[in-house]
């Protein structure tokens, strides 16, 4: 149901603008350079708006209209969604903000809006939201200048934000890493669709692998709960609860006047249904990508294998903090890897090929880890800087990634030369990581 | 007296060769490229290297040589170890690896190098490391080829590193993250200068500002101690020490072969002597670019600035659990505040600027802030993407800190917009960070 959302055929912008610094101009322009379907703007005192015959009411409107986009003054709004649920529009995206947020003439401004909804069968995001932004349909509501913020790829995270600056800084910051999305929604003050519809909905969604939600509250506890449960059976859900500590439940109150719960309780909940728990935003999408490539390992028992000795050392703390094994190998890959080392070198877990190993020597050792018995999962760690190891690591790594059903997670730190081949290295389907840490937190999700 | 390795007037690069693919190769490039004082290539085999007359032994230069770079086959390293004895060479560098790390012979070896320096007042860093950069002088022993590694710029941490890959990949994120050095160090099996002698030497260095040490281990833990209490007292030392768990502890032993030691101990020495801990890689550079800046706090009460409601709600949890005080603000705050809000807006902490605010609403904020006595530093998020902020915020930013003496670090998460706004702001002296994360950290050091 909630589909109309993101596939809409027609969409009108109630509050769409003539001047440049509006957000109902914003949102109008981008949807003219991106979607596809009709478009109507909605505005009672124009009658042209960018070269588009402008209606001054939806009720003008003589097609269907699928989706509406309000972003009229709070004063004008709820008559804006009344004229909607009249006129059979299947869904409302409301950016308007002025509702339960601000108190007192809000609140009551929400309840109208409650009864207006009750009336027909129209259903909405928000108020006070940033609504969507769906990269294949181009449906975009996010009001905000092309400059100032990139958007990501198509890929197949879908992204929940409770909160509508976050998502729009990790939009950016998704875009920025290469990390695909497949659907992004702000749900604002969840007067009608909440985050347990909007995860229900993606459960279902064909182009979403891996659900990732940043969570203050939520509405209904047993309902989340139950939609939780099921979600996690269909496809790996990712939460970043945020409002744990006390200070933190107080500001989100009045952010978005949700109540922000026990933690241990959310918690508690989250463990039961099977969803992972981010404790950063940076984990939140790490663990998504790591879980959206598929590969599950089938024990703890991590093989470490690095041409820098530091990082070795580095990764094996991090893999016994985070209860990972470090199995010794079977003898046949001892045998296989002393061959390619030198006489001096020992073979042990974490495996250091030394600071002059090429392609070649990575190629072999690993072929022979992902045989190994003893291993579930590979660390592999490329400092990309050194003279031996060219770019042809890439094709190695991909190739014995592609033949192998043991995960593998890459660790590459550096500057842009090193960016550009971990980035190589996620179109090849690797999840890559800058920092042994980032790196190992990621690899124990793939054993949970 | 370590100053002559890196401010020398002349070098002798033995083991300088032809061969594009050898380290000698690479070493005697880049000096020549950077290095403006006499610069000896060394080749027994050869008479001219890139166009410079060559000798066949260090003997052979009639000047004096401040500082021999050896990088020649492990044979013949300790007999050219000698000659430079003999030729009374202030400086070894020592590239050559082979010794106590590959056990056997190797152990041999050392002890016989350890008897050659012996016999005469050259002091040596290395074997087995990758030495030393420093970009005002040019001296640049790193054998890496330009393309792959870009490398910092000048600037006030220095960095002494036991691991040379650690070391590489971390220069090369450095340059990436806009972060100045002073000074690079790797010094590998420490047969003579150890990591005490370099924090020694740097705690006078003027122009270091705060020494961030990556260690596995320590040779002589007395030494360093005191050293250490003695180095704090001058300026901050940010260490991170690997090898803390049974697992890394091996791993370091065959990787420089030193013996990591019990990591409780290594913590207690490091907070009596009154260092900063860091646990990770990025906090090692976090929070050294904080502490360099040199404001610190008067107590632990932090207020908390945003235009992105999420934010205010994640840095909340952050600083609770960092036991963070977020304290009430006076009631001139309040009423300066409530003036350049809506009314609707509550003015608490977190402070919410809201969606809309421009630089005009964070510049007063601020600045009441700043005379607020119930707060001791600010953290100030700012979200570039939305409509109102333009990048007259760095210029706001900039003087409310120039004016005060009270500590602010920023957060602005995002893509490439927002990370040259990040960068511009470090320029302006502000510690910037991309995640809430990495900055309620970096505040907390200075509030340590």
């Amino acid at each position: 149901m909630l589909s109309i959302f993101f596939k809409p055929k027609s969409i009108a912008v109630i509050g769409a603008s003539r001047s440049p610094e509006k957000i109902g101009h914003v949102i109008f322009k981008n949807l003219l350079g991106r979607f596809r379907g009709k478009l109507y703007p909605v505005n009672p005192n124009a009658d042209e708006i960018l070269g588009h015959r402008c209606y001054h009411s939806v009720l003008n409107i003589r097609d269907r209209v699928d989706l509406a986009i309000v972003c009229v003054r709070p004063e004008f709004a709820n008559r804006v969604v009344e004229e909607c649920v009249k006129k059979k529009v299947k869904a409302v995206v409301m950016i308007t903000s002025g509702y339960r947020e601000i108190g007192g003439k809000g609140i009551k401004r929400e309840e109208e809006l409650r009864r207006i909804l009750a009336k027909g069968k129209t259903r909405l995001i928000g108020p006070n939201c940033i609504g969507i932004y769906d990269g294949s349909s181009g449906v975009d509501t996010l009001f905000i200048p092309e400059y100032k913020m990139k958007k990501p790829e198509k890929g197949s995270i879908a992204f929940v934000s409770q909160s509508g600056a976050f998502g729009l800084a990790l939009l950016d910051w998704m875009a920025e890493e290469g990390i695909g999305l497949s659907k992004f929604v702000s749900y604002g003050n969840a007067v009608d669709v909440d985050e347990s519809d909007l995860l229900e909905f993606l459960a279902r969604d064909k182009d979403t692998k891996v659900v990732a939600m940043y969570l203050e509250g939520v509405k209904d506890g047993r309902r989340f709960m139950k939609v939780l449960q099921k979600a996690c059976r269909k496809k790996p859900v990712v939460i970043y609860k945020a409002g744990k500590e006390d200070a933190g439940k107080k500001a989100a109150v009045s952010h978005t006047g949700s109540l922000a719960g026990s933690y241990e309780v959310f918690r508690g909940v989250m463990r039961q249904a099977g969803a992972y728990e981010a404790e950063s935003v940076v984990e939140l999408f790490d663990f998504s990508r790591a879980l959206g490539l598929g590969k599950k390992a089938s024990g703890n028992r991590v093989a470490i294998v690095t041409n820098g000795g530091g990082f070795g050392v580095i990764a094996a703390d991090l893999c016994r903090k985070e209860n990972l094994d470090l199995p010794g190998f079977e003898e046949d890959t001892v045998r296989e890897i002393r061959e390619i080392l030198p006489d001096y070198a020992s073979v042990h877990n974490p495996l250091d090929l030394i600071g002059d190993a090429d392609s070649e020597r990575y190629a072999r050792a690993l072929k022979a880890l992902m045989k190994d018995r003893n291993v579930d999962a590979l660390l592999v760690i490329t400092l990309m800087q050194t003279v031996s190891l060219s770019a042809e690591i890439i094709d190695v790594l991909s190739e014995i990634n592609a033949e192998s059903k043991k995960p593998m997670v890459v660790c590459a730190s550096g500057g842009s030369y090193t960016k550009f081949l971990i980035s190589a290295l996620e179109k090849e389907g690797i999840p890559a990581y800058p920092t042994p840490d980032r790196a190992v937190k990621a690899l124990k999700v793939l054993m949970m």
